[in-house]
């Protein structure tokens, strides 16, 4: 069975209830929002650069660092990921540009 | 049953196969990686603006466009979630700041 | 005589007195600081593609978009050029290592 | 008489040619472009966060680590700061919303 962002959500629920000295995900929650949204800005910047030199193992380590780094912000931020699926699931449930238009009303 | 990230994925293999007209995937797709990377980096920047401003409805929402952004990143650079998911299994096996260390070895 | 990053920023003053329908840069200054910030983040990641792909001709627009959006950003937040400015004097004076030490004492 | 860009530039000049154990410039150097876009990147992150939570000290800060940043990574990539500034400058000798639009034509 295929592990998924909610098992890894889960995984970071245990670390959450540890200590700063022993878990890293306890130290950056520990630190506050603007850390870990640092954080999160860090990881996306070395996921671009993995991608735009084609460095594609490189990718797969930084797109889960942006995961981790998201979920850890999302925890930070007392924002369920289950409300960011819901949130997907029925935007995605359009179809085509009618899709873009809706997430961009700008 | 929640709707997954794996979901996602395969509403975005659906999309990819339709016309850039009609879908924004296939659009984003048709545009090439260094676009794709340059979406997430957009979108990373606006869910840490949302983060740090305390702004959790907006937090949903661009993490879902940090999520949706990355999915179409691994695509055009033709990286498979599952290789992801499988390296954060592995990796968060591991627990305490040993996992931090061996993800940073430098 | 060169054009310094202080004829930009006068520049940018008078355009900053013109009404958002006139100017580019008052119309983003009247949208406020978190989108100042978000134009900052989008060009910063601009440059980098730009970099690290090797497109100098490319690099050196998106250099220019960085500095133009770091100007707007700091005139939206009200911190003046000149401070930033006398900032990267007395620590640039310190040479080596050192001056990394400084600037980063976590 | 005011410190500049085009001073710290000069500044830059004389540590590149320093060892990278002396100077963290020629150590940013010495890894290459790719690197110093990445730094780039999350100084950006950096001063965005410093803007939208209103520390105007830290972004005087961070502002400064943009430019310092910007400037080894033009070095990385041999693009002259000339180039950048007579860009700039031709650039926003235009007015109002034509500069957008020149600046932008996608």
């Amino acid at each position: 069975m295929p592990f998924t962002l909610e098992d890894l959500d889960a995984r970071l629920e245990v670390r959450a209830g540890a200590s700063p000295e022993e878990s890293y995900t306890a130290k950056l929650l520990s630190r506050g929002v603007d850390k870990c949204a640092q954080k999160l800005g860090e990881e996306a910047t070395e996921a671009v650069i993995a991608a735009v030199t084609g460095d594609r193992a490189e990718l797969a380590k930084e797109a889960g660092d942006v995961l981790y780094h998201l979920l850890v912000l999302l925890r930070a931020a007392d924002v369920p990921l289950a409300t960011v699926m819901a949130e997907l699931e029925s935007r995605t449930a359009r179809s085509g540009l009618a899709e873009k238009a809706a997430r961009k009303p700008e």
